[in-house]
């Protein structure tokens, strides 16, 4: 059942029809009530893209992200549906896998208006930003959450990296350490950048000399991370911390402690940026660096609405910069808390049976 | 620039710059080029919506799932997403949160044809399938993967749930345990029940008698969850093992052992359906059964995609089963293994301390 066929059942023209459907004021009230029953009859239902063509908006948003088995995006997805559910909009997803290729391929099927606005968060492979700055161009309104385009001029929704890299080092500091490593996934993302200054800042204020061995960059190849961590933890000048910038490589570096029998807080402390449900669960408990996902998620997508709906931003500088907490746990114990000694004894206490640590 | 300006400035009629856009055989390649040359310079691009109306296809499928901060399903789009993105197909995500109400109206809103087929997995509250039979009357492609609707004519992609439940309590039994408690999150879903008939029979088998108090079922509810589950293993006669159904309640149950110092494995054993990736670096590492997360969501997709291209399926009574595998870890540890010892002994060398665990 179509529109045509309809305004021949009814006997009307479908310019009629059609503007009946619509609630126009150029319809008498009893023909719109004889339209609305003869279209429950026969049970028409308007064709959407028919319906989206005609009011040129398609009443979806999409969301551009780096990957979805993953904590942080896990949670500000559900953040951002819960504000497209309330407004009747569909949400359409898009992963680049962290290759920027991809990306590109996804803005450019974006930028012929099949969705009324975007959210992303760039891959790590991102540094040429002309496919954003196109998108911006065709006027589709734009929204940056988590890793950002810092040199698009589109709002920007993210966490205090910087202050964030200087509050976890500083945490490790005060628990004695001096060999801290610090693991980055990209030598350019604006985010990865923030939080490895707020690490070198937080160094030097304390007097430790900055030592480049002891950063590593993380790849989309697993394999060679792995490589890498497991190399920075063998070496006889091994750190005596890791500040991760990301959760992934946290969860690789108790993985390789485990298989090479290095204690955690003991021999190595752990800190990371990680949204993991079950960090107070894992042995040791972990430290973590806790962004709110869920409401950078609402936040974004509100902002998006905003600039969809042409209403007031009343953004300083386009940005939205939330809070991330520190919760200290048992990863990164030091020697002056009452919790050490037992870590400590524990390890020893299973070391001197000679087994394997299972606890 | 649209199609009717596009026609202007080329003084042709819009049926004949339409016909060529379209690479018809009507139109000849001299004005075919004429067309395209002038198209590119005035960048001119087709509105999707009105491409879409004429092809009547949206090339977009929706996704229909219960929570997307869940590991299964996280995989499982990853596997949904690479198969879509081989085919050029845009996916639409619907979370129903588990509410019934919202999984009808998200179906209501895809019956109108926006998308060329749903995938889906149903929530915990759906009994009620009509709004499913409707999706299926209207010749929308329709594909259920993990929850399914047994009663609608549609593939099935499934775990062997019933021989999971079977494998998971009598490995337990294996432990020595005797007590089972199981957990479950819906009382009407197939899968569900699928994973308790397997857990009664294997009960069964081995001369245990069905305790219903030890049966829980949670909602949507966690604080309710919570208190029944801790009213669970407060109880005298606690249960000495506990087989979820569920990874977050498996999370849950570890929290209150913390909590309530119960010691996993000594005191209670765990083994739960789960897709956590920190699985084997929780205090005690937990043993878990593992669904293929990632190859039931290619695997679903791909049975779409030969729908929607009206491909054969031969399918064998709609179902394609994938296997589970149980991974044994030290939550259920039993006497008899060689880790029972340290794990005991340490839970022993720890409480005559009258210390809180903190490993």
């Amino acid at each position: 059942m179509n529109l045509i066929q309809l305004a021949k059942e009814l006997n009307l023209s479908i310019s009629t029809v059609s503007k009946a459907l619509r609630d126009s004021h150029e319809i008498s009230i009893t023909t719109k009530n004889k339209v609305l029953a003869k279209a429950k009859e026969l049970k028409y239902e308007a064709n959407p893209f028919a319906s989206s063509l005609r009011k040129q908006k398609s009443k979806t948003i999409a969301l551009v992200i780096p990957e979805i088995a993953n904590n942080f995006f896990g949670l500000a997805i559900s953040g951002i549906e819960s504000i497209a559910q309330e407004k009747g909009y569909h949400v359409l997803i898009y992963l680049t896998h962290e290759e920027v290729e991809k990306e590109i391929a996804i803005i450019n099927l974006l930028k012929n208006g099949r969705v009324d606005g975007v959210m992303i968060s760039i891959s790590s492979q991102t540094t040429d930003n002309s496919h954003l700055q196109e998108l911006k161009e065709k006027d589709i309104p734009l929204v940056f959450f988590d890793r950002v385009a810092e040199n698009i001029d589109a709002p920007k929704i993210t966490t205090d990296n910087y202050y964030s890299g200087i509050k976890a080092t500083e945490h490790l500091i005060e628990k004695g350490c001096k060999r801290i490593a610090f693991i980055s996934n990209s030598a350019t993302l604006s985010i990865a950048k923030n939080r490895m200054n707020g690490y070198l800042d937080a160094l030097k204020k304390n007097g430790i000399p900055r030592d480049e061995s002891l950063i590593i960059y993380c790849s989309n190849d697993e394999k060679a991370n792995n490589l890498l961590i497991r190399d920075l933890l063998k070496r006889k000048d091994r750190p005596d911390a890791i500040f991760s910038s990301v959760e992934k490589q946290a969860i690789t570096c108790y993985e390789i402690c485990e298989d090479l029998r290095i204690n955690i807080p003991v021999d190595v402390k752990i800190i990371s940026f990680s949204n993991l449900k079950t960090a107070s669960l894992l042995n040791p408990s972990m430290t973590t660096i806790t962004q709110p996902a869920y409401e950078i998620g609402r936040e974004a997508t509100s902002i998006l609405f905003k600039i969809i709906e042409k209403k007031p931003l009343n953004l300083i500088l386009d940005k939205t910069i939330f809070q991330a907490a520190l919760s200290e746990r048992n990863s990164t114990k030091g020697k002056e808390d009452a919790e050490f000694k037992n870590l400590s004894k524990a390890y020893h206490w299973f070391d001197s049976r000679n087994k394997k640590i299972l606890l």
